[in-house]
């Protein structure tokens, strides 16, 4: 186990309407805010009605900022930014999936940022600073509700990148898993890959002796794997949701990485993939994880085997390993394509080739090769990118 | 699932040689502290000098109050508070295992308050203050590192009691596996009962549809389980020590009981043998829990027969669910005979009989019947002793 610090000060607010609070839980921070979301599908279920009527009954003062899209754009951060600053806002409540809480995050750093907030998207400087952020949890997916992660979209050459830093931790996120009922099958499906990919990415590790965390990743992936099924059968099984989001909370809230080193390798491919074809993050990585694996998987068969033994319930071939190992990543896929994921790039709709584009744009021309568990160079991603055609 | 609230805010710093850096942690807080420890064990292993060195080197001035004894007494808390008081210290560092990070939550709750720190543990008061807390590990077992209680004895009259508050989270707790090198096999293994009982008592729940608290609970203490006796085997087993002891701080520190309602009865019943008999916590909970499990697994036989396969790795006989349920608490009870804990009062060193006594004192003469699993009330903790004799 490798030493590590960890400190996640999210209150997580979890349960039957638990958003009737918020405007209470803002008021410890603030009398006026920017109220960021998406589009209107938080009016169509009533949310924005409650979330309104709570906010005026602790007397605070919003302004609106709807309009953020699937992989948050960077023009629409610069806005909310401006807003803030014209009018002393000094809050930033996200009312939606992993895209509007980014988004509210990017702004959160950049309001009080004398630079372009883009800067710390591309390396060139750390926030020191930033306006608290709450939520409202919409998608079970991206786990930005208890993280420090926030990913932006800049459309000027389409450039996805993450940026990280524990000032963006969510003060509060409410989660309430009704406010799940009304998801598209698809951004369900969507989200239950991106759960399993934040849980991928930290489980293929080189960091030796990491037998807690790896029992707690797999209990996480089992939860998911087990409880989606049930979501996309009946989308109002309370049940089965409160598992499905308390679970992808915790898949990404940084307790189980802890002591170990994940990869990310498959996350740089896919952000290249939604960044270029604009697809949704978590069919991209349904797409990108398979092949990684099928491209990789000897260089540690023994944690393969685990995979497939623990999460995937595959009868060992104690004298084969690899068909182990094999029959664990073809459950995975059998998974994905079970609650409707594509596994193909042609499954995507992605029928060109413009993988030596990606491949350079991801790892800026082999400067900067992607991922821990094993580098990875252009070429590389080239190769997986043809087995996952 | 229930509703619930998490939030967690102690600072974990995990890790060899991070006992180092708890002078820079201090001195965000305070300059002036309290420096609380036990016996003369971390004077022995060199912890007690490093720690002197680095509240030096960031020009920290401390006050020293050993003196510490397991089931930590009142007195010392009281003596605690009037040294934080006459000197205007605002700081608790507790260096040690849960009875000192007990006590020093105790007194951290007790100087800013009126009235009498007992009053906390009794019920007549809520603490709305408290001093800062931070801790440097040196024994996995109660979880004190990053919870929210505090149990403390009153030599007046023999009461245990705890308290728990969010105010009284450690804002920072040190985790160096190498600190637990030098402890004396019993206190591993009562360590490792106390860790397993925290678990067990969050197991054992009424709630329905808990599937992820489930299965991270289990994680847990199979974690346990599987590396206990490593370190027993090779006290300096780094890699073992560092499971144990980041698993003993998730066990406590409310991430497994949200959305569930733990039972509590087996460590109320230990309360009292402990109160009167001064024995070492683990240890009594080694003797009770299995007593508890005896007497009520009726109760909820499925739930019993998971604990057994999935934690145990019963064969589950499917015919039979209760003779499952049965070997999974007779697994719990080899494995305390494996690490040398006692299983039966006698085998603690009670021959007497008090157990009316204590089970009158535990549910105050049946006016408060112990546990949320099943409730119990004085006849029904006696006949749980009785299977302990």
């Amino acid at each position: 186990m490798d030493n590590f610090i960890f400190q996640n000060p999210t209150k997580i607010i979890f349960g039957k309407n638990t958003e009737s609070s918020v405007g209470k839980e803002v008021s410890s921070y603030s009398k006026k805010i920017l109220l960021h979301y998406g589009g209107g599908s938080i009016k169509k279920s009533g949310l924005y009605d409650k979330v309104v009527a709570s906010l005026k009954e602790a007397n605070i003062e919003f302004i609106e900022l709807p309009g953020v899209k699937p992989n948050p754009r960077l023009s629409l951060v610069r806005e909310g930014i401006q807003i803030c600053r014209d009018n002393g806002i000094d809050f930033v409540l996200a009312v939606g999936g992993g895209s509007v809480i980014d988004s509210a995050k990017a702004i959160a750093i950049g309001v009080p940022y004398n630079g372009d907030v883009w800067d710390f998207y591309t390396d060139k400087a750390d926030a020191t600073e930033a306006l608290p952020v709450g939520t409202i949890l919409t998608i079970p997916a991206a786990g930005s509700e208890s993280s420090t992660g926030s990913v932006i979209t800049n459309e000027d050459g389409w450039y996805k990148k993450p940026y990280n830093s524990a000032l963006i931790y969510p003060k509060f996120s409410i989660l309430n898993p009704e406010l799940a009922y009304t998801l598209p099958r698809y951004q369900i499906s969507c989200g239950a890959a991106d759960i399993l990919a934040h849980l991928m990415e930290r489980y293929f590790t080189n960091s030796k002796n990491v037998e807690f965390t790896d029992r707690l990743i797999e209990s996480t992936m089992k939860t998911i794997i087990n409880n989606v099924p049930k979501v996309l059968k009946n989308q109002e099984d309370y049940d089965a949701w409160a598992e499905v989001m308390w679970a992808g909370a915790i898949a990404h809230n940084n307790l189980l990485n802890t002591g170990r080193v994940g990869d990310w390798g498959s996350h740089n491919i896919e952000h290249e993939l939604s960044g270029i074809y604009d697809v949704a993050h978590g069919a991209g990585l349904a797409v990108v994880f398979p092949a990684w694996m099928k491209y990789l998987y000897k260089h540690d068969m023994n944690r393969f085997v685990q995979f497939a033994v623990r999460v995937w319930n595959v009868e060992q071939e104690f004298f084969s390993p690899e068909e182990t190992a094999l029959q664990g990543i073809k459950k995975l896929e059998e998974f994905f394509v079970s609650i409707d994921m594509p596994i193909t790039l042609k499954g995507l709709g992605i029928e060109d080739d413009r993988y030596e584009e990606m491949a350079n744009k991801a790892t800026d021309n082999d400067a900067s090769p992607l991922g821990n568990f094993v580098k990875l160079n252009s070429k590389d991603i080239v190769n997986i990118l043809k087995l996952a055609q």
